[in-house]
């Protein structure tokens, strides 16, 4: 099925989507952060079929998210490793988790605690916050165009900022 | 199309994704974070199909994200609300926004800034970070199993563990 792009729309939002923003794509990019290196790892941890995981890898090593190495341990072997553009999508991965335990909890609980290797101490909630540490929900912040934003976006902006203030 | 869903896997970022992890829905919670509230606005800014925004709408009201009210203009008009799990969805979406913005710029750069409302700066850049307020990457973490963890889910952070400490 070819899906409709997002990416002639200004949003950065919309351009992430497109790359990484497909329910599978991000299952393998969290298998790619639990250590998850080779095909036949991602298909037993995912069950996910053949034909899937093989287009989702393909897309993330055209992406720049992969690149595939030899196995230092077995020279024949190929493996899936991590791009710097993919491991800052750690935020990401983390925003979903937080908001997961949160608000779509497993019946027993939080399957996963994340750990601060150095001290041993949960990591923080993860908060946008402002330049001088305060922490910013959606109401706290207005949205200005920024130097790619079309005449569109502009004058969408302006309303989104009007009503905002009103409100 | 039916979806498989992910929520039988323990880890809470496939129950997130669950929810929140498709494309249009995100794109929909996006326009809700820009103050949009009415079908036909959603549907102008998106220019979605009416059967796959009715469908995403109505999910959201389902799970719980946004909920149906009576306009205060026009009381015969509905809008589309977002519920406190809805805002507590921001972080994600100012993690995609970050990571699309570095990784998948629009051609004359980004489109919009987001600004403090209360200093009209620029909000920092989201990151994970340890109780101490240290930035933490993927690999100083490690994942320990939480109480809803299953065997499977114990032997497999094991292994995780095992083997970043190696590497």
């Amino acid at each position: 099925m070819k899906k409709k792009s997002f990416s002639p729309m200004a949003c950065s939002i919309a351009r992430a989507i497109d790359i990484i923003g497909d329910r599978w794509t991000l299952l393998v990019m969290r298998e790619a952060f639990y250590g998850t290196r080779r095909f036949g790892q991602f298909q037993s941890h995912l069950t996910i079929a053949t034909n899937i995981l093989a287009n989702r890898l393909a897309a993330l090593v055209e992406n720049g998210l992969l690149e595939i190495t030899q196995s230092a341990d077995d020279g024949r072997a190929s493996e899936y490793r991590m791009t710097k553009k993919a491991k800052d999508m750690f935020p990401v991965l983390i925003a979903l988790m937080q908001w997961g335990d949160r608000y779509a909890p497993a019946p027993s609980g939080r399957p996963v605690k994340v750990l601060d290797r150095e001290t041993g101490r949960e990591i923080t909630r993860l908060r946008v916050t402002a330049p001088d540490g305060r922490p910013l929900e959606a109401s706290d912040v207005r949205l200005v165009p920024g130097p790619g934003a079309s005449a569109d976006d502009r004058a969408r902006m302006l309303v989104v900022d009007r009503a905002s203030t009103q409100s």
